[in-house]
C-alpha cells in the first residue's frame, strides 16, 4: 500500500461559464465537484494505476463530508482524520479562454487535530511501502509539520516523496526524505532565488539532494525534469511536446515517483516514468487523473539522459 | 408575521482577493458566508427591521446544512422543507474593482418536493400576514410554479408581493399578487421588450397592473421607481444619489413592500419606503443587509410624486 498524507484537502469544484468576465454575474451552467488537494491528486492517480492506496489527512464539517463521499466514490481508502474545522474549497472557473482558480486558505487546526492524525499516520505506516507528503499546510499546523511527518516516515522504515514548497519544505528535507519533488519555482523560492536556465535548475537540484542526502527531482514544466542523488545527476524530457491544462501534472509526477520506490524500481526508470505520467496528466481537464494511452505512447520513446 | 418563500436558496460565499485575474490561480484572503437567494435576502432585511419573519423554501445536502445553521443565526425562523438535492452555492469574488458573481443552477426538484413545499406554506399561510414570493426556480420546479404560489396565497387571504422574471412572472401575475415588483429589465423581458425611457418603464408597469389588476412596481436602479395600481400612477426617486453595490437592493425594495402591506399603509407612504430601503441596502456590500441610519436619513426627504 501507499500512503497519502494530504494536510490541506479541497473539495474542488469546476465551474464551467462561456466566459468570465469580471464585474458581472454569471450563470454557471455545469458544476463537476471531486476530492482534491495535491497528496489527494497524486493518491487518485496511483488509483488509477491500480496501485492500493490510502489517503491521511483532515477532513471536517459539512464540506468535509462532501469530501469523503466524493472520495468513496474512488479507490482512494479514506483514513482521514476527523476535525472541527470545515475543510476548505476551491472553485475553478472554466471558460474557453482558460481556468481562473480560487483557492480558500482552509481551517485552523488545534494541536489535538495534528496529535489525532500523527496517531492515524502511525497506524497506517505498519502496511505502507512508501509514503506520499504533498502539498500545502492549513493554518494552525505546526511550522515543521512536513519535517516531523518525513521523520515518522524514516524511523518506521519507510521512503518518502516529499513535494511542498518554503522553510516547510527546507525544514523537512533535514529529515532525509527518500525523494523530494518540487517543482523549479518552489526550488528556487526554498533557495531565496529564481531558476531560469537548465544550469541553474540542476545546480538547485544539487544543492538540494546534499542537504537531504536523498534524492531530488525537480520538475519544469514541459521542459520535463532534472534530478541528483550523490554523486549523480539526470535530465529526462518528454519525448513530444503535449498541448493542455499543466493543473496537476506534478501530482501525477509524484504519484510515478512514489510507484516507482514502492516496486523498487531503478532511479533512471521511474524518472522517464514521472515525465511520462506528468505529461498524461497535462492530456486531460481535471487534476488527478491521467490519459494512460497517452502514458504508454510517450513512455515507449522516453529516454533518461545521464549527466556527466 | 410575513412569510418568505424561497424556491431557489444559494449558501453565498464572498472570496476577498488582491486582485481578479482571469488564467491565473489566486489565494483567498477571506471568506464570508451566508443564507442567500433573493426571499432569503428579503427576509433577513425585514427581520434587521425587527419584523417576524418564516422562511419557506427548499434546502438539501451538506450545503443546505450549512444554510440552516448559518440562517439559525438570524432572527429569520426556518421552516424549509428538505429535499435530496444539494442546496446550491454562489459565489462572489470582490476585489478593489468590483465584484464576480459565480451562481450555480440549483438542485434538481422531483414532484414530492413541490408537494411537500406546498404543504409546509400552506401550513404556514395561516398565521401570514404577508407573502414574499421572490427570486428564480429551481430545474424541476412546475413552469407555473410561482402563480401556484400565487393563488395559494390568494385563496387563504394572503396578500403577495412577487419578484421573479419571464414566463414564471407572467403566468403568476394571472393569478392577481397584491403587488409585483419586477425590476425593468424583468419588466421588459416579460413584455417582449427593452426598457429604457422614464415613460416605457411607466407603461410597462400600466400594463402589468392591467394584467394583474393589482399594484405593480418596477424598479429602474439609481432613478427610483415607477408603480401602476387601478387608474393610478406614482413615480418615486431617491433623495440622493447613494454610492455603492446595488446587489440586494431589488431585495430590501421587497422587504419595504411587504412590511408596508403587512401594516396595511397607504401605498404612496410604502413606495417611498420601498425607495429608501432599497438605498440603505446599496451602501452595504452584501445582500440582506440595509443600513437603518441612511434609510432614515432618506425617508426624512424621499417625496413621492402622483403623475395624472
Amino acid at each position: 500500500m501507499i500512503l497519502a498524507v494530504c494536510l490541506n484537502p479541497a473539495l474542488d469544484l469546476t465551474y464551467e461559464v462561456p466566459a468570465l468576465a469580471p464585474g458581472t454575474s454569471h450563470r454557471v451552467q455545469r458544476v463537476h465537484e471531486r476530492p482534491g488537494g495535491k497528496a489527494c491528486n497524486t493518491a487518485r492517480v496511483l488509483g488509477r494505476l491500480s496501485v492500493e492506496v490510502t489517503l491521511c489527512g483532515f477532513a471536517g464539517g459539512a464540506r468535509g463530508a462532501r469530501f469523503r463521499s466524493a472520495l468513496a466514490a474512488t479507490s482512494v481508502k479514506d483514513r482521514l482524520t476527523v476535525i472541527d474545522g470545515e475543510t476548505r474549497q476551491s472553485v475553478a472557473v472554466v471558460d474557453g479562454g482558460g481556468v481562473t482558480v480560487l483557492n480558500e486558505p482552509g481551517p485552523s487546526l488545534v494541536q489535538r487535530d495534528w496529535d489525532a492524525l500523527l496517531a492515524d499516520v502511525d497506524s497506517e505506516l505498519d502496511g505502507a511501502r512508501v509514503a506520499v507528503l504533498s502539498g500545502s499546510v492549513p493554518p494552525g499546523a505546526p511550522e515543521d509539520a512536513w519535517a516531523q511527518l518525513v521523520r515518522h516516515c524514516r524511523r518506521r522504515g519507510v521512503p518518502s516523496v516529499l513535494d511542498t514548497a518554503g522553510p516547510q519544505l527546507l525544514a523537512a528535507l533535514d529529515e532525509q526524505p527518500a525523494v523530494a519533488a518540487p517543482n523549479h519555482h518552489e526550488a528556487g523560492g526554498a533557495l531565496g532565488t529564481t531558476l531560469e536556465e537548465p544550469d541553474e535548475i540542476l545546480a538547485a537540484a544539487v544543492e538540494l539532494s546534499a542537504r537531504s542526502r536523498g534524492a531530488v527531482v525537480v520538475s519544469a514544466g514541459s521542459d520535463g525534469l532534472v534530478a541528483a542523488r550523490g554523486e549523480r545527476r539526470w535530465r529526462v524530457r518528454p519525448p513530444r511536446v503535449v498541448e493542455g491544462n499543466p493543473t496537476g501534472a506534478g501530482d501525477a509526477l509524484t504519484a510515478a515517483l512514489a510507484w516507482g520506490l514502492a516496486e523498487e524500481r531503478e532511479l533512471p526508470d521511474i524518472l522517464a516514468d514521472a515525465v511520462c505520467l506528468a505529461a498524461s496528466a497535462v492530456v486531460l481537464p481535471t487534476a488527478g487523473e491521467v490519459d494512460l494511452a497517452t502514458y504508454r505512447e510517450l513512455r515507449h520513446t522516453c529516454e533518461v539522459e545521464e549527466l556527466r
